[in-house]
């Protein structure tokens, strides 16, 4: 799809999309944003490879104490990860 | 315990303790600050009784969608709930 047509599509869903969609797109893009693999923040994480892919993917739903694992391993506090979730969880 | 010794306790131990253990005293803060019963709190996040108070005991670890519900039923954001974990989370 075209740009506009992503944004339109993205400004139609977003608002009813999932906690785990939220999470795991905000956890690919600040991973993607410091360049590192998904072995790599997996293994900060002490996280298997498999299971951090799937939570990006939004096919498995982290527990608290995963999120605050994925938030150390990116090095921002886990408060400040779901900040930068958007729309905003909860 | 004195409310001294049980500042001195809490400086000793909170650093190492849970995520777990730092959410479920939070929702519980929050919930009695409210005046709200476990049973209330349960109902306005559509969670079972027994589990909330689990969750609140630190028995059971939430998963991210249970602590956004948790937030919701609080009428406070997810990352204001978290930020008001202490010591913080992640």
């Amino acid at each position: 799809m075209t740009a506009s047509t992503a944004l339109a599509f993205e400004a139609r869903h977003l608002p009813h999309e999932g906690v785990a969609e939220r999470f795991g797109r905000t956890v690919r893009r600040l991973r993607q944003a410091r360049g590192w693999s998904q072995e790599l923040l997996a293994a900060r994480a002490e996280l298997n490879r498999t299971y951090m892919g799937e939570i990006e993917r939004a096919s498995a739903m982290p527990s608290l104490q995963t999120a605050a694992k994925l938030a150390q391993a990116l090095e921002v506090p886990l408060a400040e990860l779901i900040q930068r979730c958007e729309p905003q969880l909860g």
